[in-house]
């Protein structure tokens, strides 16, 4: 509730009459229930001063409840038009309301259109999208706490992925095999679509898995995460499978030397970008900043997009409560890539990894 | 392309100078490239009597190309104003279009400002919702045959349930077993997330597996389907795990003639609301009307959200190369639930199901 006491004084300050939430990742922050509705209709709409309310698919009003909702939930069926029935409800609170505030960055612009047929007189004064964004900057304890056990979960995946690695296997085999176990302990969704490269293939941080065969005396590239109480977990972790030759210790040892700087260093008070500029700088001196391609990280939590972007430019000042990935890579195309992600948030004193799976090289011998 | 002709051919007709198509399934649809990008924009832009061109981020644009698209692409990098370099390309086309048409149904408000922004003059006169809804009707030979295939994964998929079902396995123990061996098959997505139920559980159509064991002497219910280069399957079946009851045997058999005899009578020139009636009238005449509580199927191809709606008050007409389900179900609270479901392609004589597996009640023995 604190969260939406958060967007009344917003309201308030702002002299807005009515906020409509449309996003259901964002009806979850902001009131537990959890639910896609895909083209069905679901928002909550936030008063300056009255309660709030959900507008849900009939089907859904049970779970709103059990969810442990404490505001009133309407319901509408298929057939009835559901932008006239909120217009009741809106009415019965404030009456025709006309300072909206909307979601700008989610909400269709067929909705928007179904607002002002409702209400002719609105004017759409105010964006949500930033001051949600801006909400979701710093966690809860509790979000905290929710981070931490996806990060467990994730650590288990790699140890799953770790022990999968054979020369009989396809990237695309080991990625499931990830999934299958993290699916037998219970959780229903990875953060994204698991990503296990090798040899070459890892050399494009956009790429997805492949029928090709792991590739003998290679790095291999794994990034993966899962979805826990609807917090996420990140991570990426390269190791060796078989012998490597020297260049490829070298890109390693750089991009873990990167990692470890910045994640030793970062702290409230410094700005993303200069976070970013302390992982760059280790790579850059060791002659492969051409080959880090991406920013060093990006804020997450119910999802990988969020902020802060942790990247030139963003002169954003770090604060406990702020989680983000530090993820430095190096990518050569046609040979090989690296790289090495914990995501973490920020302490009083520097920041705490989500994730602990051990960064050092580690070498899987050929099978 | 003839999908983008079909388009500025309603362009011309309408007096329309550009078409923006936003939704990046809907980008898949018309230029065969592939790709979610997130937060990114990605659009493409369609003229009655020019070229289109894709605009994209700039890492994207090789793929672009990859994928076969003949016509210009367009990259930006993070930094850059995308709309201000949209611009740009669309002037050299046609200077300051005014008669824009956008996708209602899913631009965001941030978007549409932003096309306002660049374009003061413009009006947004046609919606390319309704537009892309009725050209995504009527399935090509390409996309049926997509589906075909889509379908067979779909019907390997029941056996490996069907195998896995025993006494120490859960729901969700069952739902990754289907899962991974589709993933070993180089299924890289499921169409939604796997459904399997039993006993009770299963008299809830809008519920997911869950922890709890497989119910011995009972029925299942699985629902299930994967993405096939673009195109889903979608398909249910129940089956009998052990003995069940006459009760039980019952409605299994009510919900299968329902199945039955709307998949034997549905034809072309029949509207949509008439084969529900059919199935209905069934379930109805067996006095399980009141638990049948959806309608009787959805359209289906790139997702399970497109046209025709076969349901109550629809009068449109089925014709050759529409694609839905004929789902029929009946959920009784606390008891049990049978859904049996093909989704089929309407032919010149009647329909064509895309999944094959034998619908009379399977009894798998305990074990």
């Amino acid at each position: 509730m604190s969260h939406i006491t958060t967007v009344q004084n917003w309201l308030a300050t702002n002299n807005l009459d009515i906020a409509y939430v449309s996003d259901w990742k964002n009806i979850e922050y902001f009131t537990g229930f959890s639910s896609d509705p895909v083209e069905r209709v679901l928002a909550l709409f936030i008063f300056p001063d009255q309660d709030p309310f959900i507008f849900a698919p009939a089907l859904e009003v049970g779970s709103v409840k059990q969810a442990g909702w404490q505001y009133p939930v309407y319901g509408y069926l298929d057939h009835e038009d559901p932008f006239a029935l909120i217009k009741q409800h809106i009415n019965d609170r404030k009456n025709n309301p006309t300072q909206w505030a909307i979601e700008k960055g989610s909400l269709t612009v067929e909705r928007y259109e179904a607002v002002r047929h409702q209400f002719p007189q609105a004017e759409f004064a105010g964006d949500l999208t930033p001051v949600i964004q801006q909400e979701k900057l710093l966690k809860t304890p509790d979000e905290i706490q929710k981070l931490i056990v996806a990060g467990q979960y994730a650590d288990k995946a790699f140890t799953v992925g770790f022990n999968a690695l054979a020369q009989n296997m396809s990237e695309q085999d080991v990625a499931a095999e990830i999934d299958y176990a993290m699916r037998k302990q219970g959780i229903m969704h990875m953060s994204f679509d698991t990503i296990v490269q090798s040899g070459a293939n890892a050399a494009d941080p956009h790429g997805a898995p492949k029928t090709d065969l792991i590739q003998p005396n290679a790095l291999t590239l794994f990034d993966l995460g899962v979805v826990y109480q609807g917090y996420i977990s990140d991570a990426s972790r390269t190791v060796a499978f078989g012998e490597i030759d020297d260049k490829q210790k070298d890109i390693y040892n750089v991009c873990l030397e990167a990692q470890l700087t910045a994640q030793a260093k970062a702290k409230p008070g410094m700005t993303a970008a200069e976070l970013d500029q302390i992982a760059r700088d280790v790579i850059s001196k060791a002659g492969y900043g051409e080959y880090f391609i991406h920013r060093l990280g990006h804020g997450m939590g119910q999802s990988e997009h969020e902020f802060p972007s942790i990247m030139e430019g963003n002169n954003m000042e770090l604060q406990p409560g702020m989680c983000f990935s530090i993820e430095p890579g190096i990518y050569i195309p046609g040979f090989a890539g690296v790289r090495i992600e914990d995501c973490v948030h920020v302490t009083e004193t520097g920041v705490e990894p989500f994730t602990h799976t051990s960064k050092e090289l580690r070498v899987i011998p050929l099978r």
